[in-house]
């Protein structure tokens, strides 16, 4: 039988965010979370060893063993298979053996599991969000740029390299905008908060007259200016909304199209703006994807967990 | 242990083909292969029994029994899960269960499966074609329309609805060429034969001094004609080839950046100019994919097994 609780980590390059996870309640839940700086650059293995602490630290509070943990999920960006993250820019990591270095710092024969941080972020939707009761999820993740995971048959889709998922960078507009990654027409390109600022900036001068201008408070263009001069009317502003929407419902169609996930979860800053997003989003997809009436189609959703996902996602990975 | 022979069907609305595959060799090999006429429209429970006589017939030509065979495995057009067609337009079937009426037509009790033709032909590739050796495997059939199938961790992907892999219709460029299925930009509406052949026709008219039309024999165009003509120097076909094979890199690396195969399998009418087309898409998606050269790539190869992969395929895949 499965023990109460699981810690679930997530290694980011600010932070070291660990949470103690209840696994026996209606759904997974975080029920203590602490956090420590990451401090790169630096070793991994002291980075391990903040992980290992953090993670005693959570039991001391909570006032439990560490033997009374099923399991220790730990969520690192990057490409990430077999225990090892094989490439992450940010961390300085390559080729490091990540889940057996933290798994030679727990005493306890406690099972350490290691996957990329938007999979596990993935995974936790489906577990504890936006997905419950589904066995397929795709998570597009609309921040600072596009992240995804996805989940075919309840298990997360590595990829052979463990480099799977990257959704931020299927090509929806060939010869399109520059992306960060140097292709052109990237999703990410359009999608990104990065590129929704980049592209309100420009439609501002362009249109000096528009109510961009005055929306964006002290002149500071954010992921929210457009949806918020649209919604006051602005014609420029629900311009640049609708091809936002157009542009995101090309990605979407295609991952539908690809894997037909039984639910397609949009998350990150930009999925704040709730149903003014995805209502119409739902109905440009569907009406690509699906014209005929009488296939189970894929439902989208808004993401639920937040910043929370990661943690609750490699808490509940099986080992 | 498995037994030495499985049949695979592949029910096309033109003909149904089955195969006696032998499991046992070097790799798997169809060792006699019979056809009959498919009759469309006509009722599911016809195709069956004819599907049931043809699995005899190979039986007996074979001088074994029904008995001696460790499966009958069959590919449908259309969406397909859990033994059931769920709809297949050009045979006009709608939530057929298959399977299991072709298993009560097999006295014997020998497991009946049931896949999607595309699916099973990308099965078929990696066990017995270009992908042997390999557990994870996207195959894009470059036919009439662009077919698609998805094997990841040895496994097929066939979404929560039996409709997944359909490659041929993730948008590569929004708003772009009208495709058959209504929406705008579709890989399928520039790397089909199908469009590659009005692209063709396009350019001659636009173009009369070009070699494209001395090239085209009897004034037909087919998938031949530009790549045929752009061997011989025209500048016109070799704009076209490019812009082909640019499309198809678009496709490519999207597919390799959502699921990272091991093998990308290129197959249909088109594959058969080899090297000529899979070379430079090769070198266009590698630099669109894999900035970072530690990482370990997908190898993009030509599809190996023909019109046969899909009842290799159909046989080899476990019930």
């Amino acid at each position: 039988m499965e023990k109460e609780y699981a810690i679930g980590v997530d290694l980011g390059g600010t932070n070291i965010k660990a949470g103690l996870v209840n696994l026996n309640g209606e759904k997974p839940e975080i029920v203590l979370k602490r956090t420590v700086p990451t401090l790169i650059p630096r070793p991994a293995g002291e980075i391990c060893e903040d992980i290992a602490a953090l993670c005693r630290r959570l039991c001391a509070e909570a006032g439990i063993g560490l033997s009374d943990i099923e399991r220790i999920g730990v969520g690192s960006p990057g490409s990430v298979s077999g225990g090892i993250v094989h490439g992450a820019e940010n961390l300085d990591f390559h080729e490091v053996p990540l889940r057996d270095m933290i798994g030679n710092l727990i005493d306890e024969k406690i099972p350490v599991t290691l996957e990329n941080d938007a999979n596990a972020a993935a995974y936790g939707e489906m577990i504890a969000g936006c997905g419950r009761g589904a066995r397929s999820l795709v998570a597009i993740t609309l921040g600072t740029g596009v992240g995804g995971g996805i989940i075919t048959d309840g298990r997360i889709l590595e990829g052979h390299n463990g480099a799977a998922g990257e959704i931020g960078h299927i090509i929806i507009n060939r010869g399109g905008r520059l992306c960060g990654c140097g292709c052109r027409g990237c999703l990410e390109a359009y999608c990104s908060a990065t590129a929704l600022i980049a592209i309100t900036r420009e439609a501002m001068e362009a249109h000096p007259d528009s109510l961009l201008r005055s929306v964006a408070s002290g002149g500071t263009v954010d992921g929210r200016t457009a949806f918020d001069a649209a919604r006051l009317g602005d014609p420029v502003a629900r311009g640049i909304v609708e091809d936002f929407i157009d542009n995101l419902a090309a990605g979407t169609a295609s991952v539908i199209q690809m894997l037909q996930p039984e639910v397609v979860c949009i998350g990150g800053g930009i999925s704040k703006e709730g149903e003014a997003l995805v209502a119409p989003l739902r109905e440009k997809v569907h009406g690509m994807v699906y014209p005929e009436a009488d296939i189970h189609m894929t439902e989208i959703r808004t993401a639920e967990l937040g910043n929370d996902a990661g943690i609750i996602g490699a808490a509940c990975i099986p080992a």
